[in-house]
């Protein structure tokens, strides 16, 4: 039997994404396989493609928001039948024993897997992962737009769950891109009052359909002086530098400034800024699979789908010329 | 009736404390007066003596950790009596009727009275304060050693607080000083294991005896190096600039990094390393009225006290010389 699996992967920096076979071995006893329907392109693909975190192995291939059907589950393999359809993002294994994992935060183990680092990823006709790290989808979730919620999803909404963020909360989002829109309409639908902040402002109306209440240039100053004192949350998706002790200076006493974006540059805040309001700067990545879950259920309920643009996954460089020049509106999505 | 009260006050700039006398009006309805006993010297008095923040009036009378008892009383003033023994900080009023007031975090209220802004403090036979800003003393408090409780004490004993530091956490302090050998008595009696950070070879063998387990140089990389990933709390005294990215690579997942020192220049920590292992950074200004409470029932139920070397009031111009030579171990209070 030919095990080999097809896939698309640039054999180097930056490069073109070809037709490529790898051998993926036995299938792991804790492992499942999974038949690649649909995969987002997270721009953490993209960074990945052009080696900017200097972690990339060629031939490369990417994708992490991935939807499928279990096609071959291992002998210790929990929880999972060859048929269901489940998600996959951008995490495939932990070491399940670690004091993360136990605690039920297998993403802050220090050795997790991850889909597209030393290993093959999503732009493929089957891709394996950890039993842990498939998620079933409800009933009532469209597989078609729901890969993005995999990375992009999990990785705005797991903050609100981490922060406390409460549906009383005045809060802000910068960046309405791929992980902004999908965490105004998470913090809509999670009763908050919700102020987008973007460059752009051919977005403002956008945001405001989306789910925002209000909309600011995140770059005017007067605006966010106006905003002085006034927000309990702000999650932040961008990954350029702004004004960061503008937005401290725009949260309430207690408040918190959120980054899921990778901003390179040193954020610039004084220690004084935070100590007066009693504030606090984190940062997150992804979430764990209890989350995971938790968002899945919340979406259904809410009927919150990631706003996508879908091309078969043979123009997947067609597709990556449209993230490179800023188009997608909001998430792009691989069709197998 | 001569109501003026005798203090000591600056002139001007970084100049000497003379003795001076003004008339404080009327006892408002919701105030007291308290008849100072002792009174501590922290670093924010020196910054404001020497204008550091550009918010002092001269003449300026220092003193913000005071002891005494209550004088007189306002027609408003709830829950304490001529007579009693009490404790004031930094803040001597708050409008009591905000979102942050009515919450409990008075502290936190835009318009609080800062009690040496814009105002007389402590270094004085007599000072006034809003009734919620005066806190009786505990039996098994001494009263000479306990003014430092409350600037000091309360703004390390707070973050332990607010941050929710658990009996099993591996925590550090860096500084040890007027507030961190205060962090070390308390950490330890809160059921942590304790590392002191401290750029002096001096003071290891004093950190342990103060209640620390472990004493590491503040700036050898390497010995930070060996503790990555390893507290789950680090609270900064200090107000000079460290390599705070070391810091936040020494927490372990969910770790918070939290600055009660006012350092000045921006942090230069980068959201990436914040990210991977949801990392935290924070601040905070001394605590709620109902934190100095539990932390006065803290102190006396395991003993805790600051260690203070003791200057009567009319040598307060030796004190604060011997602060300035940084030979204070670990708080200087004035006794009248």
């Amino acid at each position: 039997m030919n095990n080999k699996i097809r896939a698309w992967a640039a054999a180097a920096k930056s490069g073109r994404l070809e037709p490529f076979e790898y051998d993926p071995g036995p299938l792991g006893p804790e492992q499942v396989e999974v038949a690649v329907e649909h995969c987002g392109i997270c721009h953490s693909d993209q960074s990945m493609l052009d080696n900017e975190w200097g972690r990339t192995q060629y031939p490369f291939v990417p994708g992490h928001e991935i939807v499928g059907t279990i096609a071959a589950v291992g002998a210790q393999a929990k929880g999972l039948k060859v048929g269901m359809r489940v998600g996959v993002g951008w995490f495939t294994g932990s070491c399940m024993h670690c004091r993360s994992c136990i605690g039920g935060e297998q993403h802050l183990c220090a050795t997790t897997e991850e889909t597209i680092v030393g290993r093959h990823g999503g732009f493929a006709e089957r891709v394996r992962t950890h039993w842990a790290w498939a998620f079933p989808l409800p009933e009532g979730l469209d597989a078609s737009a729901a890969g993005p919620l995999f990375c992009g999803g999990i990785t705005v909404f797991s903050p609100m769950v981490i922060a406390g963020v409460k549906p009383t909360n005045r809060v802000g989002v910068v960046g309405i891109g791929g992980l902004g829109h999908m965490a105004l309409k998470f913090l809509r639908a999670w009763g908050c009052e919700v102020t987008a902040f973007t460059s752009s402002a051919a977005k403002h109306a956008e945001a405001l359909k989306l789910g925002a209440h209000h909309a600011v240039n995140s770059t005017d100053k007067a605006a966010l002086k106006a905003l002085r004192r006034s927000l309990d949350f702000i999650i932040v998706t961008v990954n350029v530098a702004l004004d960061w002790n503008a937005y401290v200076a725009a949260l309430k006493p207690k408040g918190r400034l959120h980054f899921v974006g990778a901003v390179l540059d040193p954020l610039g805040v004084q220690a004084f800024s935070l100590i007066g309001g009693q504030k606090t700067i984190g940062g997150s990545p992804t979430g764990s699979p209890a989350t995971i879950a938790s968002m899945l259920e919340f979406c259904a309920r809410h009927k919150i789908a990631p706003q996508v643009e879908t091309f078969p996954m043979a123009k997947v460089n067609d597709a990556i010329e449209h993230l490179r020049a800023a188009k997608a509106r909001y998430r792009i999505v691989l069709k197998n």
